[in-house]
């Protein structure tokens, strides 16, 4: 339905005297909040461009725009890239959130290895839904544009070159990097980036530098899976620390962790986490940031989604507070830029020489073409761009998906709303078995990630991950239906 | 001098008795060989073209070929990329080959990191002679058909290839990655070649498959240093082995100490070995095969120069002759086509589920669009055609430096003559410190890598490892000339 802006003009006799105390634009954004709460405005339904509006309502294009803003702030509307503003799914008729997890507060050898690389295998074939894939989907990355860049970049490398881009790396790529810090706020020499082949060598490099085999490292409750890989890979032990679907680790749990076990470091993501989207606020950034340093644990921070924001800034990591040199900051262009180009970096503090060292003795150096092509992009190819229509793009795929799984599950799901990223944690009703749906799943040639992946002791077993920033058409719309007819038979 | 075709002809009453039963081809070859042997002929003379020794001795050009080849093989001669052929460095006149090493029967953990860096830091000036780098001459390769090669792999990129390049890596690529083998007489099926960034990570992650902190792992002696880097970070234990520069390692001296210790794997390099450049032959190959099987260990074959012959054929990998997948056979693209872009690969025989997911849990995939490149160059850009150029160029430059240190080094200096490859092997007189040497050498901006680096207990110390594939010029020259100063001086 094409929406008339004139039809927002009902004003009741409450609302004249509150408009008496707001601004223009808070006004016009609260008659919009309420024709949508009235249902007059249905999700999906398009909101009048803002030229249209100031015609109408005879506003200026800064108050509609400040308007519209402020509602996409509340979640309310999302922008589409070159379409306009929409309604977002219905989120008074929307499964809640789920709770914070409550893992045992013993610590617990890690064994999920054969699980996760049977999902892994699965998300190769082309033909599958790929719910369960942890890639961004790919066609929404510059891949023309990459190709070009490569091309220049190679073209104009000094044979010489592969000498520049030994660890630590090419270094006009990790200036770039650093300035990339300096506008968020964090102050990062160049000195202390390391480039890696994507953020996982940086992760593990950053977990082999701080722990031996036999030490305790806590995580979140869910975790990345390759967290558990690497801990168990390295005959390391886990110690979960219950996890907020909104806010992140759990402070007092970790601070009780922390006084319990000898800890030797600690891996989370604060932006955006995998699975759960979480986004930890600044101010317990901080706080998270104090308590390891009092215990002089260095934070192993996985930063990969940070820059997937939907609100108006990118949030902070947590090496934006430290000042011990403690946290080692990780983060790659593989989920915002050049998805299977395998570039990424570290700041591992004061451990830069040992990760440098040891990404010289196992990988050399990452690609030198491929390191002079990304700094290509950034320079040339209009990176900032890509990334504000890369977020618009998400938010609305977040947008359709939730909306559907709304739709298309049974009573008694609980579906998390991240602000970023593109994945949704979905908890399903207690009795479905996220290994039953996933292999039933398959069958019909969808994947989706299980909730045991997530979990040292393949808990979250009636939980699934879906990869929400799959192209929205009719097949995708048929899986999220399909797999909403499979929870229900089995709930 | 040109050298003049017609001078060969004298032949006396003995030659012309050995004439009667030699064919035509041998004669020639005898009469050319007489001449280098007599001084007629000198190091760095030009040989007739073959088209020149056709008309002037009435030889088909096939006969004329097959004399040369014959030289060639017995090193007296050499080829230059369309230039000819040339009377190779006198070895009458050289200095002699070093003795086998003969190291202590004890396991030693390793402890040369630091050492390692502070060269591997040296290796990115610029403006340095780099004898001690262990990369080839960059102006060897074909960066301008790489970056074409590139970018087309790029463009024609689908998407959807960041799937196709997880491990075990692009398929395209393995298949001819396994061609190659077949052409080697080795059946190692695509499904067992694993894609890696460069050679080391694979030969990292098949040590990892197969070792616990603790295990001993027999290597040469002197052995390639990120070898003992990585037994040193996973907190394992070397057990050296007699050495010899011509034939590798001494399979009585490896057999003892699989019987007095319980070693875990065996890690060497068969062809052109780095430092010593020995080339095993091909018996030694199975028998060492054979050894460790009987033991049930694992052989990592580090095989990165074995494109780098200058004999007629590519030795064969000891993995041809195995039969209980007991070898894991890792090689590249580096050091023979592409250094800097980061392509190699890995065969580890049973080992190949556990490397696979190594891979696929530390680095996630090798860079896509790198992947594809190589493809594209193998398949359409003259790949063996390059490697017969680089081959000779090789052989080439290490007649020149072999002449160069020939004269420039003091008496008893003792120096390897490796049949492939880019490493020469210098035994100073025994006065002389490798280390003293690398210092000097630094002030006068050149680069050796001195001995120490080559040992898990320092031991080498008169020895230093020349790179000398560098291309040759006053400077390089010059630069021999320097150090032969100042080992003159030390000794």
């Amino acid at each position: 339905m094409k929406w008339d802006a004139c039809s927002l003009a009902r004003i009741t006799a409450d609302q004249r005297i509150r408009k008496a105390v707001m601004k223009l634009y808070e006004q016009y954004a609260d008659e919009i909040s309420r024709n949508i709460d009235q249902g007059i405005l249905r999700p999906g339904d398009r909101l009048p461009s803002v030229r249209e509006a100031c015609r109408s309502r005879h506003l200026s294009p800064a108050t509609v725009l400040q308007a519209y803003r402020l509602l996409e702030d509340r979640g309310q509307i999302y922008t589409r890239a070159r379409s306009g503003y929409y309604v977002s799914a219905n989120w008074k008729g929307f499964p809640p959130e789920p709770e914070p997890s409550r893992p045992p507060e013993t610590s617990t050898p890690v064994n999920v290895r054969d699980l996760i690389f049977e999902l892994l295998e699965t998300t190769k074939s082309e033909d599958f839904v790929q719910f369960g894939s942890a890639f961004p989907a790919p066609d929404l990355f510059p891949f023309t544009k990459l190709a070009r860049a490569l091309h220049t970049a190679a073209c104009r490398m000094n044979p010489l070159g592969i000498y520049e881009s030994l660890p630590p790396g090419n270094p006009e790529l990790r200036r770039l990097i650093a300035r990339q810090y300096v506008e968020l706020g964090c102050s990062v020499p160049t000195e202390e980036i390391v480039i890696t082949t994507g953020a996982l060598e940086g992760l593990n490099l950053c977990l082999q530098a701080v722990t031996r085999a036999g030490d305790l490292v806590a995580i979140e409750s869910p975790a990345f899976y390759a967290a558990l890989v690497a801990i168990e890979r390295l005959g390391l032990k886990a110690v979960e620390i219950a996890t907020s679907p909104r806010e992140g680790m759990n402070l007092a749990a970790l601070a009780t962790a922390l006084d319990r076990h000898s800890i030797k470091a600690c891996w989370l993501m604060t932006n955006f986490q995998n699975p759960l989207g979480c986004l930890m606020p600044e101010e317990k950034k901080q706080e998270l940031v104090k308590l390891l340093a009092l215990h002089d644990v260095p934070l192993i921070e996985d930063d990969v989604y940070g820059e997937l924001y939907y609100d108006r800034d990118r949030p902070k990591p947590a090496k934006a507070f430290d000042h011990k040199g403690l946290v080692m900051h990780c983060s790659s262009f593989s989920k915002c830029l050049a998805p299977g180009y395998r570039v990424g970096w570290t700041a591992p503090g004061r451990y830069v020489k040992q990760v440098e060292e040891a990404k010289h003795m196992t990988t050399i150096a990452t690609s030198a073409p491929i390191q002079a092509a990304i700094v290509e992009f950034l320079k040339h190819f209009g990176y900032k761009h890509h990334l504000r229509k890369l977020r618009q793009e998400l938010q609305a795929r977040q947008n359709q998906m939730l909306q559907a799984v709304g739709q298309k599950f049974p009573q008694g799901t609980r579906v998390t709303r991240p602000a970023g990223g593109y994945f949704l944690w979905i908890e399903m009703p207690e009795s479905v078995n996220a290994l039953e749906v996933y292999r039933l799943a398959m069958e019909r040639k969808i994947t989706v990630a299980p909730g045991q992946i997530f979990s040292p002791r393949r808990k979250f077993e009636n939980c699934i991950r879906l990869n929400c920033g799959q192209m929205w058409s009719s097949p995708t719309e048929a899986a999220v239906t399909t797999l909403g007819g499979i929870v229900t038979a089995l709930a």
